[in-house]
């Protein structure tokens, strides 16, 4: 079965597909780098929005989500974001941790495995 | 291919299938919470025992663990705890490492990828 | 469809095949376990490619690679290693982030999602 790239880059792609199961890249916030959670919560949502869209897929069909925050204490900022982007009777499973993201300016980092 | 849901919540499901193959969500204890690494890691445990019993799996099905442990240090007392649950000839593959979870009375957190 | 493990140990095995999917154990040093990032990652990634090579498969065809670093400002030195190792064209999905590891000596921990 052979695998389709969203975005392929020199050092990863932001998406794999194989076969019908999409695997996402880390996503974090490009304008809103340096801003609050809830806004790089929300433009994290939106650039996943757009990479499942790409891969004939939604956020309906979401099977894992990992969510790193660089503050823990975040979490409640972070979820007021999610809770009214995801879609009740169609919420994946997912996993919060906290973890130093690659740049200071990022303070929260998601991770889907979806289905087409 | 549709997704079925164990215990589908607001915010997230507890799990997701797909086919054959099970996505729980980030298992913390309950009853044990607050209190030692060992006993948590034991009750987490059994909510995923649980849990792939629901998706008709069970322990010798696990694909992938990633284990979270708020203090690295417990490595040693939460493997106490593994070394015991899992079936010889049957192990999943494993990760661990070190994060703070989102509550401090946390101090285990368990994701599993399995199949049915 | 059965399972089959690579490695297979009391605790953990070093990679589990469900059919042309395979799932590997975090990945760390050995033999330079304790010196530079640089050296730790390229050993990682040898060891990566021999277990995919022992279940049919190569670095093209990751899906998704976790990496966790023990400090995070050494992401550059990590890269320097993944940059040259990644066939262009053919790079996985990917995320980075900081999460102290089982041992002081790791730096660097690799979890990878493949294809047969």
């Amino acid at each position: 079965m052979s695998l389709i790239r969203l975005k392929p880059g020199k050092r990863m792609s932001q998406g794999v597909l194989l076969g019908n199961a999409i695997f996402l890249a880390g996503q974090v916030a490009e304008k809103t780098a340096g801003g609050p959670v809830g806004a790089q919560t929300a433009e994290v949502l939106g650039q996943i929005d757009a990479l499942l869209a790409e891969a004939g897929s939604d956020k309906t069909k979401i099977l894992m989500a990992t969510i790193y925050l660089a503050d823990i204490s975040t979490f409640g900022e972070m979820n007021a974001e999610w809770d009214q982007w995801v879609v009740e009777g169609a919420t994946p499973a997912r996993a919060t941790v906290e973890a130093r993201l690659v740049a200071p300016e990022y303070k929260v980092e998601i991770v889907v495995v979806a289905v087409a």
